[in-house]
């Protein structure tokens, strides 16, 4: 309750929220035009917007305690997901005014001073993060993916072109269906008879010679496959669809030709797709490309071609700012590898009573999903956690049994707090 | 002052709005660890989170007085725009924990409960709005009306199709200019050799006899020329960019097979993109159509095939309700009328110090563009006025002059205040 213990508000028709006040009575919140307040025995008229809980919060987060946000849940969900407690404060006290320029982000010209503050730093921030070269474009896009699952193939092929793809999850499986439309999309492996548990020794990949492209789906949100190293084209560039990893480690950019990815998982609200893309692959869409497709056209006009989505990169630009500020992306790992270690340990600890179906070299730091020996208790296992404040814990539908997302902005507590439940709910079953 | 008179915030680290208070002192505010407040006489503890400012706001925000909301400023912007103050607040009280959910709307999981409750209300209150009839589609996308621009022909037409196209001004030329890559687009009217002032007369317009529709841009942002009433196809449909002037008044959606726009001038933030489209149209896309442009997909998957940009969705929504609060299209129709009407007056009332090149009959409710007799004043009338907090009144850079657009969210208060200023400037100067 720190937060909350210094943190006051008085006002007429003030909207409560749902927390409901430990130390006060309801009444005296909605006290009608209270217009003097004793503090430390001063007493004086005042006349403050308020604004925002206070930053003490955060620092609670941070350190895994939930501190004075005791009302939030910690929410496993695969995305859109849990965003950094310090970052939401920082978005709720700069929303109606930011930063005194009298606007919301959300209400800023994209081609005002404001804004193009933010997204060069938002950027900047992200190129020191990712250490990414100068001779990579970073564009900040709509669509997700799903969108550049067809915009790749119409910027960096010609329809008689051939691409490779290696499938490890739903996710790859789509790129390579979208691509059909726009080049010659072979599969050159695919994990789906082994329901997606494994990535293939490098080695044995019979690419195609002449491919443009290889692809690839660095980590597989719904079958929690993950890439630990990266595979070599043997012609052309390996491109990575990384929306569920993303800046959730260091990655060598320079290995690839393209990294891209949906915000919404590791790094912002959704409604933003982050393309990096190596300058020289830009400039040859296919004529049919639409024009908001093209990766000239966002590179020509720095992402500003039409009118991006301001607020959701505002934000991306928050959480680069974060995980700056918690050391860059080796500490990052490092906190999401201790995360995904005590997550699988307590799954391999249990006798069996849970399973996780991964291969285990290439378990995902990101998506855990795992199952129950006695399947017909995975409803009540998801159901008594949501009672206890954990949430969209149920696994896709296409995999069933459970999946933990435990993206950058997890905290340990809430892991922590999983592993223990498990526990618990185990001694009660077994 | 009203607002801030009645509500107060005392916090430990707490972020201090750039509006001094002005009955109290900044140390006071800085005052650490208060923990007893006197409020109308009763000293109790207390330990509630401040959230955001008072609903007074609003109301006096809405009765066109700037209130307790001093250090905003009017913004006159093209779009992103002004958003409604009261929304901003509810935003912002929200932010953190959304109705007790314990997340953040960008942190809820899109397929999850918490999140479809609010899809399911933004579209049926902007069905309310518009009184969309039950066979038409209302889609929540992304990418901009630009990227509507290919998606219509490629849902609408095969390759050899013709598509008429009314120019009025510049969206109008892009729309037509990307059609050509799908379809026969027959520019069958352009505005543009008379500097797009004008509407052409209906019943002169050479429709193609078998063109698959007929587009219009039904307000042009840059050059503020906005259809009154809406020209018959002579076969197929009439399609309509009303990215600009979206819910600003009531429109016979009946009339139209598809009306578009983007979110980010009357109802929400960028980065939402919405599509009513009448559902017998939908389910032809051409085979190149990548898969996040083809209307079937997300029809069929209620907009919901990928994450959609949740939190824009959920900003739309509380636009949509605060349209019908205030007695629907119809009020808020009389209220840009009125905000339209002291402006186009006062520009015909300068004896010619300020111009407006719009002819009369088709000048927009949503956007006015203006210049001055003596042209070398302009940039001191920018300069002058953003002194005076009226901010963003610079004309689009391939028109010049000045622009003040006054959306929906454009208090009467501002416009007010934009036309005395428009006295004073031209008493200095005359």
């Amino acid at each position: 309750m720190a937060a909350s213990a210094n943190s006051f508000l008085v006002g007429n028709n003030t909207q409560i929220p749902s927390l409901k006040p430990k130390s006060t009575s309801q009444s005296l919140l909605h006290l009608s035009k209270p217009n003097t307040v004793n503090l430390a025995g001063k007493t004086k008229p005042v006349s403050v917007r308020c604004v925002a809980a206070t930053t003490h919060v955060q620092d609670g987060a941070r350190s895994g305690s939930v501190g004075g946000s005791q009302e939030r849940v910690f929410n496993f969900a695969a995305g859109p997901a849990a965003l950094p407690e310090n970052v939401l404060l920082k978005a709720q006290s700069d929303l109606y005014n930011w930063r005194g320029s009298g606007m919301s982000v959300m209400e800023m010209s994209h081609r005002g001073k404001e804004f193009l503050s933010i997204i060069q730093k938002a950027e900047s921030d992200l190129r020191q993060l990712l250490e990414i070269p100068s001779e990579f474009s970073v564009l900040f896009l709509q669509g997700g993916a799903t969108t550049q699952f067809a915009a790749l193939p119409l910027n960096l092929c010609k329809p008689e072109d051939t691409v490779d793809f290696v499938v490890t999850g739903s996710w790859g499986d789509k790129a390579a269906k979208e691509a059909k439309k726009y080049c010659k999309a072979n599969v050159i492996w695919s994990g789906k008879s082994e329901k997606y548990t494994k990535v293939p020794p490098f080695d044995e990949l019979e690419q195609s010679s002449h491919a443009k492209y290889l692809h690839i789906c660095a980590n597989e949100t719904i079958h929690g496959v993950e890439f630990k190293d990266y595979p070599l084209p043997k012609n052309g560039i390996l491109v990575a669809d990384m929306s569920s990893n993303f800046c959730s480690k260091p990655v060598d950019v320079s290995k690839f030709g393209v990294i891209y990815g949906g915000a919404q998982k590791n790094v912002g609200p959704s409604g933003v797709t982050i393309v990096i893309v190596r300058k020289d692959l830009i400039g040859n869409a296919q004529e049919i490309t639409p024009v908001m497709l093209d990766y000239k056209i966002h590179d020509e006009n720095s992402s500003l071609y039409n009118t991006p989505p301001c607020f959701g990169i505002y934000m991306c630009g928050l959480v680069f700012e974060d995980l700056l500020e918690q050391g860059g992306l080796r500490e990052v790992e490092k906190k999401n590898q201790r995360k995904a270690d005590l997550l699988y340990n307590a799954i391999e600890g249990s006798n069996g009573f849970f399973r996780c179906p991964v291969e285990k070299s290439v378990r995902s730091l990101m998506n855990v999903p795992f199952t129950l020996e006695k399947s017909e208790l995975e409803g009540e296992f998801i159901k008594e956690a949501a009672k206890e404040k954990m949430v969209q814990l149920k696994g896709h539908r296409s995999v069933g049994g459970m999946r933990a997302s435990i993206y950058n902005a997890m905290p340990l507590a809430g892991v922590e707090k999983l592993v223990a439940f498990m526990k618990d709910f185990q001694a009660k079953h077994a």
